[in-house]
Parts: structure tokens; C-alpha cells; sequence
């Protein structure tokens, strides 16, 4: 893939980039941090912690004392402001936007986007919001954890649900400079797209996960529960390959799972459903006649599928696509990498 | 983990450790001819394939002209004839086994362990037969893919039903002991239990894996088939660490995937309605409370018990131990390196 860090940015009025005002350092805060600052854009932020704040100016990074500052700052700049709190603090977070900076310019990378929209609009509804969300992460945590390079070739995901202005200087045109400036290509996706994708290949996978470890080490966890033999710890000892990868995303702190998938409810409902179908479907097939090989050539096709997509076509766009010509872009699989 | 390579093998009546005769020379084969060898055993070997032949015999292996001659010099040594071919040749070599060498000391690498004995049963009824099971493999098959450290801390399943004779200078000792030379350790499991177990820890992983392909490439195989919006390729474009490693088996060949899960279908259908019922479960706490801890806590508790188990108790065991015992010492999780 090329790079789209030469992508030149839309000028404030100033002639400058978009300063980034970021609120919360944790994994994705804190490398959005180093990654916009290792761009060259004016960045600062705010965390709850006094020791992840001690420790990111430790860093020579420019830390707010609290939030309230950050914003009144961002507010000054017309900032693009980044929220970077789990999902559980993001209501009290809006409330201080909704405060200090009640017209500024205000993206996310929290990970659900029908949930944030809906607490932007009840929280901070005269913001110029646009949600985000970067598919990028790793099993660790925290501002330690963070690192410059997070973001590189990532799919960065931008809200472009219809009435939202795409056009230059728009917050939308922010947040996809914020992007390619950390090295990402831009997605664009409906908020209900988004959600309803995400479910798919990121939630589906941590409850199927949780359903393979739960049923492999049944006899261990609940002995004797009465299912003819009782195996004992003798699977755990054969489990190997398909099983470390099948259930690699266990080793995740189990709370982080749970809020990242009761965030996106229905969406998850739909695709617990459909897998739900498809294993019921496999079942019957087996216990009738046997055959698996439905259920298992469509899933060696739809994992080529995706070993095609990995190499999605890479495309510049014209300032003022609509928000439908965008989408279609998103919907046909290609990635955003810069203004043509 | 200990070598155990150092284990003293049972001499044959001539004082030699037990000669290997393996028939079939893909991955597993393959690999298990240059394993014995390399641990100085006298090996010889047999394939349906003329290509196959000329490879090993290049790499300086010892290759009959055909199954008919490899067999009856098996008959002739006493040797320990391994069977490494697919489970659909299986009756065909079981044929000649019963033409050639019909009381011959016969073991196999081939996975299922129930419908494998009920096999030997029909077609080779007098040999000396104990099933075996290495935890080994990759993606790759064929003589070219295999190695001679394949097996090194691999988990080595030795059947142990009851009237298994584990006595030395027993089949179940050669076979644990070619298990100690290739560098594995021995797990004693009955038939059914093996069955049960690698249902849980290999074949149920295949089943969900296709499942999860399949649903997140659902509007790209089968676009517009009605669930709400059409996401088109989005899903699969977003797809990255959780959907990759959840759905890595389905690069497998479908049809190798297939015939194994078939191998094994009532073991599979007790651990596919374990899995439906969990998610189901899951299904019904999402939509009612939206609840998801009890299915990750599950989850990442069975995962934190097989990171546990991958550092299995290692035990020697003396000559002599009733197979009872030894499944006993298999449900505890130990593994076994050698005679004490």
C-alpha cells in the first residue's frame, strides 16, 4: 500500500493544520497522541489519571491540567477534538464539551457509532460531530502500551451518514486528514453500516471464541455436569493450533470484551442470529446426512473472500463527494487515501 | 519441556529397537519416516504415489515398490506398520494388511480413533492394532511439507481402552515408545474419549470458523439477500486481528476439513449442540438483560485453564500400568515421557 502521510491537510484560517485536542490516553488516545504529534500537527490532552498524565509529559507530551482546560483550549483553536475514553465515561466527557466548547468540531474512536450519535445528540447536540473509528489495537493497554505507528495501514472508519457536510474544511475533511496524517486509510460507512459491520468481524468473533474455550474446557470447569464421559482435562492437553487461534481473543480482559459487545447490542443480536442459523444448519446437515461440505466451502470462500480484500483498491477522492457516493465507495471495498 | 528421546525403547527379540514400517508419505507420514530415522530406528516406507516414491528415495529414504512388498517385510521383522494414509484409503491398505502381514503389530496416525478401530475390526481382524494420534500438523500436506522435528513436544494419543495389553514388548508400548523418539509426549486416552476430546479442541474450532467467514462475507456471496441494509464488501474490508485469527483453519482445503469433521460425526454433534446451546444462551441474555458476562467470563476462564495446561505435568510411568490407570493420569492433563 502507498502511504497517504502526504496528503496535504485542509488549512485553518491561520495556514495551518488542524491543531487535535485529544481527550483520554489510554491505548488509542495515547497513540493518536504520538502519531498526530509525529506528523507535525499542534496536539494536545486531557486524561483522568494524574499518573498517565505524569507519565505523557514525562514523554514530552503537552497534557492539559484538566479536561475543562483542554476544551476551553480547543474551543479558542477550533480544534478538532478526539474522544478517547471508553464508551462508560464518553456522557460525562460530553457534558464538559457541551460546557466549554459547545460548537467545536469533534470526532471519535470509541468504536460503536449509533450509540455515540445518539449521546452526542443528547449530550452535546450543537457540536459538529462526526464519529470514527480505527480498526487497530492490540491485547494491551493503556498509554504505555500506546506507540507512533498504531494507526499505520489501518482501515480508519468515518461516519458518512447522509446530511453530513463532506465537503472542504468540513469536520468530516478533518477527520480523514487526522487519518491519513497517522498513516490510516479512511472507510467511509452509515453509523447503522458501521455497527452492523463491526458485529460481524470484531464482536461475533469474541463470543464464538468464548463459546469454543467454554465448551472445551467444560469438564474442567464443571465437572461431572453429565454428559456421558466425563473428559477431565484431557482436551485442554490436545488443544493446539485451531484452538489457540480460535480462542486467542479470550486473553483479553474479559470486562473490555463485555462493554465492547453489549455497546453494539443490536447489531451483535443480528449476527448472533445469523450464526446462530448457520451452526443450526450444520447440525441438521450432519446429523441427516452427514455433510459438512456446505458449511464449510462457504466458509473457505468467504475466508478467500477476505484474503482478496486485504489488498482493497486504494483511491484519492475529489473534495465534495455526497455522503451516498462516499458510502458506495466503502460498500464496493475500497479505501480512501487521500484528496485527488 | 524434557527430551524424551532419551527413553530406552523396548528391544525386539534380535536386541534392535522395534523397526517401522509407515505406509502413506504425506505430511504426517513423511514427516514420521525422517523423525525415526533420525532417531536411528530402521524405517522403510510405501506410497500409492510414483512422485512421492521418487522424492524420499531422492532425500536417501527407504521406499518399497509397492504396499504388498513394504508389508511383508513388516511380517517378516516384527515390525510396527503405521498407517498414514487418509481415512478414505484406510480399507483398501486394511485389505492388503489382512492379505500380507494379517498378524502384524499396527498402529495409525490417521485422527479418528472409534471409526478407525471399528475398521481394523472389519478388515484386518487379527492384527495386533493400537490407535494413535499425533498433535501435529500445519497447513501444508504432502512429502515436501514434512519434517523430522514435527512431532518435537507435540502431544502424542495412545489408545487405551480397556483389554489394551500396556505390558512391555506390547504394540502400546512400541507405540509410545515411537511417540518418545519422535520427541512427543504420550497422552493415554480411550478411543471414545479421544473422539470426544479432539471433537471439542479441533473439529468444533473448523465448524465455527466457517461460520464466521461465512457471516461476515454474506453481502459479498450472496449480495442483497434481504437482511437489512447491504454492506457489500465493508465487513471483510474492516476485518482484521479477531476475524483473522478466528477463521485462520478455513485456509485449509475444504475437502481435507470436510472428511475429517465427517470422520468424526457423533463426537462432533455432542460438541456442535454444546456450542449451539451456549450461544444460544448468549443469544437470549443479549436480547433479555443484555447481559454478556456469564459468556465471556466463560470464555476467558477455559482459556486461562488451557494456558495453564500447556505446561502439562510430565510424568514417567513404569511398565505395568492397567489402562485404567493410565486414562486416569490422561483426565488429570500429565503427559508421559518415558518409563520411570
Amino acid at each position: 500500500m502507498t502511504s497517504a502521510r502526504d496528503a496535504a491537510p485542509t488549512p485553518t484560517p491561520d495556514g495551518d493544520a488542524r491543531p487535535i485536542c485529544v481527550i483520554g490516553l489510554g491505548l488509542i488516545g495515547g497513540s493518536l497522541v504520538r502519531a498526530s504529534v509525529a506528523s507535525g500537527r499542534t496536539v494536545w490532552s486531557a486524561t483522568a489519571s494524574a499518573s498517565t498524565a505524569s507519565a505523557a509529559r514525562a514523554d514530552g507530551y503537552d497534557v492539559a491540567q484538566s479536561t475543562d482546560e483542554a476544551l476551553a483550549r480547543a474551543a479558542e483553536a477550533d480544534a478538532l477534538v478526539v474522544l478517547a475514553t471508553p464508551l462508560t465515561a464518553i456522557t460525562e466527557v460530553l457534558r464538559r464539551v457541551d460546557a466549554i466548547a459547545p460548537r467545536c468540531r469533534l470526532t471519535d474512536v470509541v468504536s460503536v457509532q449509533v450509540a455515540m450519535r445518539d449521546l452526542v445528540e443528547e449530550h452535546a447536540p450543537t457540536t459538529r460531530y462526526v464519529g470514527g473509528h480505527p480498526m487497530a489495537g492490540t491485547a494491551e493497554s493503556g498509554w504505555a502500551a500506546g506507540s507512533a505507528t498504531l494507526f499505520d495501514g489501518a482501515n480508519w472508519v468515518v461516519e458518512t451518514d447522509d446530511g453530513v457536510d463532506t465537503g472542504a474544511g468540513s469536520v468530516w475533511a478533518d477527520v480523514a486528514e487526522l487519518a491519513w496524517a497517522c498513516g490510516s486509510r479512511v472507510v467511509p460507512a452509515g453509523s447503522e453500516e458501521h455497527d452492523a459491520a463491526v458485529a460481524r468481524i470484531s464482536h461475533l468473533p469474541h463470543i464464538l471464541a468464548a463459546v469454543l474455550a467454554a465448551v472445551a474446557a467444560s469438564d474442567v470447569t464443571h465437572p461431572g455436569r453429565g454428559f456421558g464421559v466425563d473428559l477431565g482435562g484431557l482436551p485442554l492437553t490436545l488443544a493446539a493450533g485451531s484452538f489457540a487461534d480460535g480462542t486467542r481473543v479470550m486473553d483479553t480482559r474479559p470486562e473490555l470484551v463485555v462493554a465492547m459487545c453489549e455497546g453494539n447490542r443490536s447489531a451483535l443480536l443480528a449476527a448472533v442470529d445469523d450464526a446462530l442459523g448457520r451452526l443450526g444448519a450444520a447440525r441438521g446437515s450432519l446429523a441427516s446426512t452427514g455433510g459438512l461440505a456446505a458449511t464449510v466451502n462457504a466458509g473457505h470462500t468467504g475466508r478467500q473472500h477476505w484474503q482478496s480484500a486485504r489488498t482493497a483498491p486504494e483511491v484519492r477522492i475529489p473534495t465534495g463527494l455526497k455522503p451516498a457516493e462516499l458510502r458506495d465507495l466503502g460498500r464496493e471495498g475500497k479505501v480512501l487515501t487521500g484528496w485527488s
